[in-house]
């Protein structure tokens, strides 16, 4: 019986029958950046690209918790049945708090969303998927992204088997000019460009913002060229100076723009709450026309049936605890990231700033900050900082699939404060200055020439 | 100017070009079903597979919380930073309470489960999702599942472009031999059979289960075709006899088996917590051989992240509650279901066991039953008994895809409770004799014949 037993196949998989996604590069970034971390926990952190987390405190989640069910109970007139039955049940796949929101949207961004047009999703991750799934019909199907881009985005697509056409990124974000050039080269090929992915705010990884100017001509240019723009907002609203232009979505009067908000900077990243606005009409649709929230909708209850209700009710309970504003809500969080942007950019500029071949860009607020240097900054250049000198960045080809960027690092400012700053950029410095030292080398050399394509600043 | 902006054309999508899955009759079933319900509030419902809340209480939620925080405190020895990190950032993709998930299988199913196995999903519904996202490499690849089956694994397929190949219902559930003869003819056809899609215990819709010696026969074939079988078990747990059969996976001995497990049921729907066990190896992974919980876990990453720390922590606290047992933490909810299974199908017995044209089965357990009458059961009917006769069911055919199962309908047994039922089936009879006494119709005649495939009892 035991050898017969043994004579049965035990089931193994082959990766190569397994979904393409699988094997992709952008799939492995996640994995081994967090493998790094992981295994040297010691090192000064600007990698995580996390939110601050000196305020966290479990008894804040019983309080938004019990806002929330207040609201219910007194503002919507729910019975104590009732309310409970919102937490604990299924509930609508558009979510429960779409109308708390919309009124954020109002009062921080001067966004006017009809809360009928606001689907709330796992994360901002899920309401990637979601759009591009909707809009990917057949392999004609694509969408243009600046190169670099958000990591999220790019294995969002290819779960669903989309492609990413890559458009520059000059100074300010994305290139318009180059952005008119891909689209039209794009349908040239018989392609269908149904969206550019765009995050015009303090964009992940670049960090700068696109010019008010820039905004207006990017939806000019949608309407000319009949494009749908996917506007990802998560660090907008943080360390932002008074005079931050407006998001497209506020300045869009033809809804060319679906808004894609996250709460996992502004909220807390544990409640995986994010949402998307799809205010766009939808003709020829089973049962009449309908909005592309409604469409996303259909998806969603096929995806995750609905947002938990209850990590739901602890953001809502966060919006009603500030009346909605998440820019009340982050004061004290927006002061750190504001101090520590500065701190890390005077910090750079004393310790690098006679070093010509050494640059960075200046943002003006959101989390982070690109480095162009003279030599190659790749995985092993990564470990060898986290070993030998103990700190951690992000290598820039993360963001370019690997394709590009060779000679950037991402820092993030977000998580570490004060001397933990000052030390973490002194092991930076070594490491850079190491390897100029080391920069004689043949090939280190002819890497100060040209820029990649897509480098900033 | 006001000119020139009406001559911008306003962004309007058609729904030719959007994903096909959105088009599909089965997308359609939930927003119908909860239409007529949201239509007919004060119908007696048969129709929501909801878990029975009358037991739900607002303070269970901060209770849990607070049960799973001392655990990390306690057990585990965080911080009081280190737990608020933990339910407030970004965790593990695979999540936070695999071990406790592991622990209540081997407790309450006796599976025994490695934790690094255990991929805890946003609810069972994307726990389908990877999986057949992961098996669908190309064209070729498909499922095979019982029809009629579960609308989410038809929703799931359609997201991930994954046909799936009907299977015979028998009346113990899905028909062994026609499995043999689909898989192979689906081979000969050269498609790919990923897997097999099965709900061993009270399956929804139809409510039976397979016995014990079908177990072994199914495992047996799956070895034999090698075939993995995708095992949801959301109902197995409640309402069971002593001698209830193992699970598939209990006794799975070649890790032919994934297993889906799901706490909507068991737990609560508003947390939408699920899991996947997938114990299989993956050969020629990216890195070497991985676990396909490694390769789940890594899409997920790209879909939602991780579930919601927050929901987890309600779920972990639930279970910590009651020594990680569900069959002890659902003692009274089981009780419930009990009750109410012997009620309805007493209270069918006597108000329609001398209707011989009408049949029912008599599952020993969970929550649906299944109906078969002489005259067509659609959505038309489904209006005019909420209208007319103020109960609700659900009309087989929205879990055949509409191509079957027109003289069924399902009753959900979960959310009623005493007179509330038998005003019910005082209404549900008043239906069906309204329906007999036109029976005389043409073609209400013809119905009468040969069952319709899948039919089952």
């Amino acid at each position: 019986m035991e050898i017969l037993q043994t004579e049965i196949a035990v089931a193994e998989l082959n990766a190569a029958t397994l979904h393409a996604s699988l094997g992709d590069v952008s799939m492995e970034s996640m994995n081994l950046l967090n493998q790094v971390a992981d295994t040297y926990p010691d090192a000064v952190s600007f990698a995580a690209g996390r939110p601050y987390e000196g305020f966290y405190d479990v008894t804040q989640i019983h309080e938004y918790l019990q806002v929330f069910c207040d609201h219910l109970r007194t503002r919507l007139g729910l019975s104590e049945t009732e309310t409970a039955r919102t937490l604990f049940q299924y509930g609508a796949t558009k979510g429960i708090i779409g109308d708390l929101v919309a009124r954020s949207l109002a009062v921080d961004e001067g966004i006017d969303a009809d809360p009928a047009s606001v689907v709330v999703t796992v994360g901002c991750q899920e309401a990637m998927f979601l759009l591009l799934r909707a809009l990917r019909a057949d392999d004609r199907d694509a969408v243009l992204a600046p190169s670099p881009t958000y990591v999220g985005l790019t294995g969002a697509a290819l779960l669903a088997d989309m492609p990413v056409l890559p458009v520059r990124t000059a100074a300010d974000g994305i290139d318009l000019d180059d952005l008119v050039v891909q689209l039209r080269r794009a349908r040239g090929d018989g392609r269908r460009v149904r969206a550019c992915y765009v995050t015009p705010d303090f964009a992940n990884p670049v960090g700068v913002s696109l010019p008010l100017a820039d905004r207006h001509r990017l939806l000019d240019i949608a309407a000319d060229e009949d494009l749908l723009l996917l506007e990802d907002n998560a660090y907008g609203l943080l360390n932002s100076a008074a005079d931050r232009p407006p998001t497209l979505k506020a300045l869009d009067r033809h809804r060319r723009v679906v808004y894609l908000g996250s709460f996992a900077k502004t909220g807390m990243p544990g409640a995986r709450v994010g949402y998307v606005v799809a205010d766009q009409r939808v003709a020829g649709a089973t049962g009449g026309d309908t909005l592309f929230a409604d469409e996303l909708s259909k998806l969603k209850s096929m995806l995750t049936v609905n947002t938990s209700p209850i990590a739901q009710a602890v953001i809502g309970g966060k919006l009603l605890a500030h009346d909605c504003s998440l820019v009340a809500a982050n004061r004290q969080e927006t002061e750190v990231y504001r101090r520590n942007l500065r701190q890390v950019l005077d910090g750079l500029d004393r310790r690098l700033g006679d070093r010509a071949s050494v640059t960075w860009n200046v943002p003006t607020g959101g989390f982070f900050i690109v480095l162009t240097v003279p030599f190659t900054v790749d995985d092993a250049l990564l470990e060898h900082a986290a070993r030998r000198h103990g700190v951690l960045f992000t290598p820039m080809h993360h963001f370019y699939g690997a394709s590009a960027g060779f000679r950037q690092l991402r820092l993030s400012i977000s998580t570490l404060t004060g001397a933990r700053i000052e030390q973490g950029l002194d092991r930076l410095a070594a490491l850079i200055d190491e390897r100029l030292g080391e920069s004689d080398a043949p090939g280190a050399r002819e890497a100060t020439g040209e820029p990649l394509p897509g480098e900033v600043a």
